[in-house]
């Protein structure tokens, strides 16, 4: 499948999975404002409403911007590399920026309310989550925006970046469930098993953040959907590869 | 890296992940059996302890033995391609036989005890994820054991079944989690914000569960661990290939 394409269209099916990828994200986006709005009295900073903060920022930052920047690959599949990486990098530095923003939502919120902090599974994986996804940013700036590291060790980290990106994207993803059914549990125990709107409500949105998963992991994990160089790229690393083929030889397997 | 190692031994860096695998698994049942026995009365059928049947069984159906037979390919990568088929369908089935008794434990100890059935985002998940497991299960054994699929038809479900293999995976870990937080909410909701001694240990027990999966994601998407292909196999595809090279030219992307 890599001989027969025209160079500068994409392929139908991906163009329609990044298309319900988007309405999947933005759905949502907007049903978490709709139960934290409906159900949860609201967002606002200085007050008791500060919690609904964090949910609203994890799901944009951690969920929304974090997924939209593995796609920057296949959705820009025809741009300059550069400018895609730096892209790639940006969106992932925003998405932290808000994340960021989201924990101290929560950490300030329960300082005023008395309540001890991380002491939850839901707080162990999604600080988990947070810290090596920052961890992974930072790796993923060493190795690829700044030009200090050699062309072979990219290629060697790349594999790595790649599996421990869409390992922390599940991990967030997973980290959402586990939020939702705290806050269910801690607000409505005592109506959940009855069916109530709010619970089905977020249990939908549950679905969804798998449904979203499942998609970005769908785009991102096809061979036949992967950027494919281009002439100068492809030109770069066949004379890499000649420089380079008597110190290889060895290192590889 | 398909041109170095000689054909018949295992690369040193697979072994090692294995057996890190292994080692977490067993950890996995161990520490959900002594949750279960330490603080939750332990399990037994005909009792109200029924319900304890249900994490106990899931772990070892849905986490154990499913992670496992995703490994079979690594592990007995120089075995004939049929027998380590058999292998993977046959754990793939005792999986599911074992997650059947223990859903079953869960919607007999819900009757007793006149809990409503499927109202949370664990059961939704955890549903979900049975239930298109099974189906995954079957149309696995309809496409690759039995004879009637074609050749070229198995290639191109081969890479859905192996996507939603490991979403499935994914999937049945991030149940396992949500089960966690549940019942620990259930029962603990007092006391598990003071880090209790039960509350980290099965906290820490979702760790586990991810590290499991992180462990088994590693090693089946390393592409240098692919199983590689025996040589009548390579022989029996290139006569293939040859057949078909003016049918698929114009089938494919």
């Amino acid at each position: 499948s890599m001989d027969g394409a025209p160079p500068s269209a994409s392929p139908a099916g991906l163009s329609a999975f990044v298309a319900v990828s988007q309405l999947l994200g933005l759905t949502l986006l907007a049903t978490t404002g709709a139960w934290l709005g409906r159900y949860r009295g609201g967002v606002a900073w200085h007050s008791p409403l500060q919690f609904n903060a964090h949910p609203l920022c994890m799901v944009l930052g951690m969920v929304f911007l974090q997924g939209d920047a593995l796609l920057v690959y296949r959705v820009f599949r025809h741009e300059a590399k550069r400018s895609t990486k730096a892209l790639h990098a940006l969106l992932h530095g925003l998405a932290l920026v808000i994340a960021l923003v989201g924990i101290i939502a929560v950490f300030e919120s329960h300082r005023a309310k008395g309540i001890p902090d991380m002491y939850s599974l839901h707080s162990w994986c999604g600080m988990a989550a947070f810290v090596l996804y920052l961890l992974q940013w930072l790796l993923g700036c060493g190795f690829f925006l700044f030009p200090g590291a050699s062309f072979s060790l990219r290629g060697r980290y790349k594999s790595q970046h790649i599996f421990f990106g869409v390992a922390l994207f599940i991990l967030s993803i997973t980290s959402c469930l586990l939020g939702i059914t705290e806050m269910l549990l801690f607000k409505i125990s005592d109506s959940y098993s009855h069916f109530v709107p709010e619970g089905v409500l977020a249990n939908t949105l549950g679905v969804m953040f798998v449904a979203f998963g499942l998609v970005v992991g769908y785009v991102v994990t096809r061979e036949e959907w992967k950027r494919p160089p281009l002439a100068e790229e492809l030109a770069l690393s066949m004379d890499f590869k000649t420089l380079t083929e008597g110190e290889s030889q060895g290192s590889s397997s």
